[in-house]
């Protein structure tokens, strides 16, 4: 009989609690060793018997290689993540150490638990602003060229989807937004509405509309998802209460 | 002092109660009428002095404008949607209804409750195919042209983006899915895997992966939600364990 144990990736949504899916919570009930990103390990309210095993942002492999050595032993083990974790998180890290590694690996019991990911937090908050074709983007050019980020936003900008954009600012990543904001200028219209959107559904929550035309990164950071109108995405105003923003169902243009 | 009531546009995720979070069934709690499509509107357990008005799929502005209606009266509405009410569904209808309303619909407190939405739900089950850039596209053509999705499916394509696939299949729509795998099976190697996710979390949930050289159309239907990998996108075979499908983190081809 294997041993192989489990792995649950779980995603914990955006951050507040009510944002969680009692999937994602029973998982974390479930689960013994807990391996995650540190701020999101201390996200989690444990009980004595289960153990925190933090790491630094950029250490996915290794964290998920650490995970899978210890379910390889039969015991149940959780890889936390923010929001989702397959977008851009650690359900991917967790595959690829699996592909690469020993082929006891293999037959550990792996669950992905999905939860509310950014993108759609920030669009809650603001309207609907992914109402109609859409695409999601990491700036995070330590796994990719930027010359393919460039040809990415380049098409997609083009072709009339709105644009989200995922992990656009870090000291390791300092101009890439800026640039992108650049390069998206000369293919969208001025008024194309951009939403920063840091910490959706969290106590230091803070979301802001600007063109795209005054677009400054500098309002951006590690915490914030940011989202580019299509030409056919709309701000309505409503006095008191903030703007609306959201892109219509239908298309005509496909620009 | 302004009478409008209240509208939240709830998200109530992929299908089980255990995908639903805090949030959405806390503004179900709330609301005293429920405005949705039928199936949606089903699935909610509510008091005696709750109200369900149902109606049909392709009804989402009146539907919206009814909600809106009864809010401007200062009732306490809920608009319902399965996923992410973000995401090819109510939120973006409510907007337009209220931009194209009257003024004091604008006065309307209204809220957006975001949830997991299909492309998610269906990703968890088989790994992480979305673990890198990628997009979502209705491939409802009555509210855009054929050949914008046709434009949208080409670009994407191209720059190596993994393609969700929402409402891919009606009596309205037949042809469509099947013209959209042709059109990929132009761009993409024959082995891309395509994901047919049907009813992720629920009991009747079917999940298939087969490569884009042999997907067939007619294996999906309204409640699938289909993804196409990109030319990265890898599967593991597990031996007794279904395969894990997932899109590495990093690329380096761009397409």
């Amino acid at each position: 009989m294997s041993k192989a144990g489990h792995v649950a990736v779980i995603g914990l949504g955006p951050g507040s609690a009510a944002q969680a899916t009692p999937e994602a919570s029973a998982a974390v009930t479930a689960a013994k060793w807990f391996y995650g990103y540190g701020p999101y390990v201390d996200r989690l309210e444990l009980r004595p018997d289960q153990i925190k095993v933090a790491s630094d942002n950029r250490e996915e492999i290794s964290r998920a290689q650490a995970a899978l050595e210890k379910a390889a032993q039969g015991e149940r083990v959780a890889v936390v993540s923010g929001g989702d974790p397959g977008v851009f998180a650690m359900a991917a890290a967790v595959c690829e150490a699996i592909e690469a590694g020993p082929a006891e690996w293999r037959d550990i019991d792996l669950t992905v638990v999905p939860g509310v990911t950014a993108m759609l937090a920030v669009a809650a908050r603001i309207g609907a602003p992914l109402g109609h074709d859409f695409c999601a983007i990491s700036l995070s050019d330590n796994l990719k060229p930027w010359d393919v980020i460039e040809k990415r936003l380049e098409a997609v900008a083009r072709a009339g989807f709105v644009i989200a954009l995922y992990n656009p600012i870090s000291k390791a990543r300092p101009w890439q937004l800026g640039k992108a904001f650049d390069q998206l200028r000369a293919i969208l219209p001025a008024a194309t509405p951009v939403i920063f959107g840091r910490a959706a559904g969290r106590p230091d929550e803070k979301i802001e509309v600007t063109p795209l035309g005054e677009a400054d990164a500098a309002r951006a950071d590690m915490a914030t998802c940011v989202i580019i109108g299509s030409a056919e995405t709309r701000v309505i105003e409503r006095g008191d209460r903030p703007a609306l923003v959201y892109t219509p169902r239908f298309s005509v243009s496909g620009a």
